[in-house]
């Protein structure tokens, strides 16, 4: 079960491809959500894009003008790298909890 | 299902109590796995606490050195401040997976 540095996704880029989903989802501009969540457009957009480091703050900001609490996107980044490495998630959520990939 | 930035723990504090509690759980000492990941014990020690932020790559160097895929690490966060958000979380693990809090 040890996981495989080369071969599995960078954290980033999960996370990054992720927001944007649900960003792209809800058929909101990076302008919108980079101005609601008080980030810039362009560290929105390389978070995005997987080439920076979110910080906690802002990775909070970034979802709750997503509108989607962070849990439920590391949930979801969790559940595709465990499917990277070859796992079996089940589709369970909490209760009354939509999946992050039908929200839109 | 707004998340509240003031009240929920910040991701680098949960990431930092799960990894030392794996740590801990697993008997090893901050400077074994600090040398098996190649990170000083320093940034280590601070990443357990919460007090910085810790790479992707560096993230992937700890799990690694801790035996346990990072997609794991991150549900036990997910669902740790899933719960601080008051959901009840199922105790749904893919296959054969045992749970983080359970190794030993």
């Amino acid at each position: 079960m040890k996981s495989t540095p080369a071969a599995v996704p960078l954290l980033r880029a999960e996370l990054g491809d992720v927001l944007r989903g649900i960003r792209r989802a809800q058929g909101r501009t990076l302008r919108e959500v980079s101005l609601q969540a008080q980030v810039s457009l362009g560290y929105l957009s390389e978070v995005e894009r997987g080439q920076k480091e979110a910080s906690s703050e802002l990775l909070e900001a970034i979802t709750s003008a997503l509108g989607i609490p962070l849990w439920c996107v590391l949930r979801e980044v969790s559940d595709r790298m465990a499917v990277f490495e070859g796992m079996s998630v089940p589709e369970t959520l909490p209760d009354g909890v939509v999946p992050v990939t039908l929200i839109s």
